[in-house]
Parts: structure tokens; C-alpha cells; sequence
């Protein structure tokens, strides 16, 4: 086993399950921080910000602050930043959306907007959805935070960012660029927060076609912990195996 | 040309086009009472009531009472309460919906709806969304008034039905039963309705995706009229041509 110097991880289902403790995963960043390795959450998540999801980690006895968290929130903002300063972007989201747009300096549109940016929004209208689709059949780009297609809650599976996104894109015929894990833009960023090189760098999580795939897509070392979504039984149906997997985080040595 | 005794007639491009009266349309349907044929509005619109439908026409003097009007809602009831009497519905809607469901005897249903039922609804919420993934989830039947993806409005075009399914198709993996048109679902109903016989019947409208297609579908001939979305030009991109195609109603002898 190679010695990583950089991690990038997961949160749900590999630092905890819903609101439940792991205990291995608090030991394993605990072991992370007292050898001085730099470790990064890297979250589909778009609705908290990132000192709300530090602070989350904490009550789970995860040490963690705000600068170790990285959303795709974070990530979608910096990319509309990096294409064009000061651009102004017509936003479905909450809080944590909201406030990664306004801190890039980025202004609010509407039906004119450069930019339509869509992320999990609990207070969905269809107005928001109809705002949305008239500014993409303007021109606007079309950038979606993250693919996921359902949210796990104690409810059951509910509606994710990905679903609410196909309605502007079924109905415009425009595909959105999405920016969150499994895609490598949100990982390239992550890498240049974190500041570790890929080939020394590794990416933790409990989710194949999420987190092992954006690691494999961003051309990083993999390792899948079988304490959420991708049990053992579920991984032989892949074909490209992580670069490790375990039960769990206890078994790994940093 | 064959002389039909039975017309099915679509409404938006067809009789009027948003606000715009088409005096064809209503010579064209004053010829049809004034020879005592039969004829039917078929409309994907779910939103509204029978009785508000003909009150609209009756303002562009077209001569409609409420049993000339057949709604995508009324089709989607009546293929419920064919296959379960008194089921639990939970729906998505408008007042047309929401009317037609009750006067069906169908019962509201929540998480453990029988249906699932998804029609236009401007007063969408995530949280209806939720309830209706839920209840995909739990084994409800999955309906959809129509598959329409945009609504032409004075703003625009807006996300239409269609589009609105698509969240939960697309967060479930299960694929809705559309019950407008194209689909022969509600040409069956309107049929029986109009109690005259395939051979014998013609279905008039603008759009070939949705009225010549679902003319096609159930085994009709079709008159498409180029007053609405379909233009000649247009036309010709299709493999299979309507039965007629004319540029006003004014060319059409009843």
C-alpha cells in the first residue's frame, strides 16, 4: 500500500450513515490530522455551507473546519468564475448555493441571466423551473451542481438535484454540464484546494458511481469502504475494480 | 374526400391560437353543427374543467358545450376508475385533474396512493414531487396526463407536463403510462364518447407529434391544418403524411 499524502473524502455513508455515528471513520481522520496529512470533504451536497457541513462533522467527533470542506456548490461557482468574472447566474438552490455564488462575486439574474445553475432547492417552484428554462432558451449556460437522482432521508428516496435538473433539460433540449463527483471538474478543483499532486493523492468513499468514479475519472488512486452504498456483493458487478476496498476505515493505515 | 361522421378537433393552433381567434375555425365548426355531425374537442390540457373549455371557445364563438369537450383528465379518470373502482389516487394538478378525479369516484390517496397521477401543475412543489416519488417507490401506478415537454405562453416557452414527469421518472427508474395524445389511450375514450366508428371518424389538428400521431395511433385519418405549429415545410420532414393537409379550414367541405 502506497503512503498517500493527500485525501480527498467522502461524507455520507463513509464519515457517517444518515444520522448515525461511524466510529472507524472518526478514528481515521483523527489519524489523518495528527500526522499532518491534508485531507479535503468533497460533497455532491449544495445546500450547506461549507462552515455548516464543518460543523456537522464536528457533532460527529470528525475533526474538521471549514477550509476542509469543499461542495459542489463551491466548485460550480469557482468554474462560472473562472469562465467569466462577474457573470450573472439565475439560481435554483439553498443557502449553500446561494452563498458560494454571491462570495465569487457573481450577480443575480433572471430570464437573462449568462448562467442558469441548478442545485437540490427543497423550496422548488414551478416558477423557478419556468424562470430557468425561458433563460436557457436565451442562451444562458446550463450548469447542474451534481447527477444524483435520489436523496436517501429518513422518508425514503427522495427527489435529487439530478431529477429536478431534467425538467429544464427535457424541456429546452439542452444538456447541462454537470460539475459534482463523478465528474472530474469538481475532483481538478479539489486537487488545487488541497494541494497535493494525483499521483500522491486518493479518494475515499462508499459510492461507486460517485465517489470511485470521479477518483478514476480525475486519474486518482481509489478506495472504496463498504459502509454505505456499494457493498462487496454490488462491486463485482463493476468492471473496473477500485484501487482498494475494505469493510472498514479501521483497516486502513494512513 | 370522404365525408366523415364523426370529427375529433384539437383546440390551441387549431380552433384558436393563444389569444388569437381563427375565423376559419369557427365557420368550420358552425358548418359541422349546422349538418348535425357529431364532433369532440380532444385536448392534452389537463388544467382546465370541460365546462371551462367550452366557455373559452363559446368567447371565440365557436359553438361548445361542456360533453363537446374531452380533457387528457378525464381520460386519465376514467382509465383509472376501468381498471380500479374507488382507488387512491395522489395527484399532481390543477382543478381540471382534481375535478375529474372525484367525479370518478377516486379517492385521495398520499405516500400509499393506488396512482400516481401527474398533470400541469403551476403550483408545483418539491414536496409534491417527494410525495409522488414516494409513492412510485411504494408500487403506485405511474400515470401521466401527456408527455407535452413545452407550453407556448405569451413569456414563452415553460416547462409543460412532460417535463414535470420527468423528475420522477427519472429519480424512480419507473416510466409513467401516458394517457394523452399521441397515445391511443384517450382516442379510445374520446371514440366511445363520440359513438361513431373508426372509418367513419377524422381527427383534425395542427401539431403532427401529438394530434396526426395519435389520429395515426388509433387507426384514424387525420387532417392536419397549418394554422398552428406543423408548417408545410415542416411537413416534409415526416416519413408518413396525414391523410389531408391544408393550409385553413376554410378548405375544408364537411
Amino acid at each position: 500500500m502506497k503512503a498517500y499524502r493527500g485525501y480527498m473524502i467522502d461524507l455520507d455513508g463513509t464519515m457517517y450513515r444518515g444520522a448515525q455515528r461511524i466510529e472507524a471513520a472518526s478514528d481515521f481522520v483523527k489519524r489523518l490530522r495528527s500526522k499532518g496529512i491534508p485531507y479535503l470533504f468533497v460533497t455532491n451536497n449544495s445546500t450547506r455551507t461549507p462552515a455548516q457541513v464543518a460543523e456537522k462533522l464536528s457533532s460527529y467527533d470528525i475533526p474538521a473546519e471549514e477550509d476542509h470542506v469543499f461542495t459542489s456548490s463551491l466548485a460550480t461557482a469557482s468554474f462560472i468564475a473562472a469562465e467569466k468574472q462577474g457573470a450573472s447566474v439565475y439560481m435554483i438552490g439553498e443557502e449553500g448555493l446561494r452563498s458560494a455564488i454571491r462570495d465569487k462575486g457573481l450577480i443575480p439574474g433572471a430570464e437573462d441571466a449568462d448562467y442558469v445553475v441548478v442545485g437540490l432547492d427543497t423550496a422548488l417552484t414551478y416558477e423557478k423551473l419556468a424562470v430557468a428554462c425561458l433563460a436557457v432558451r436565451n442562451g444562458a449556460r446550463f450548469l447542474s451542481t451534481n447527477s444524483d437522482l435520489a436523496l436517501p432521508t429518513e422518508r425514503g428516496m427522495l427527489p435529487a438535484n439530478g431529477a429536478i435538473t431534467a425538467v429544464i433539460s427535457a424541456s429546452t433540449g439542452v444538456k447541462p454540464t454537470f460539475i459534482g463527483k463523478p465528474e472530474s471538474i469538481i475532483m481538478e478543483q479539489a486537487l488545487k484546494v488541497l494541494g497535493t499532486s494525483k499521483d500522491e493523492t486518493i479518494m475515499v468513499g462508499d459510492y461507486y458511481e460517485t465517489d470511485i468514479l470521479a477518483g478514476m475519472n480525475a486519474g486518482l488512486d481509489t478506495l472504496l469502504v463498504h459502509t454505505g452504498v456499494t457493498t462487496r456483493e454490488l462491486l463485482a458487478n463493476y468492471p473496473r475494480n477500485p484501487t482498494y476496498a475494505i469493510d472498514s476505515l479501521d483497516q486502513w493505515n494512513v
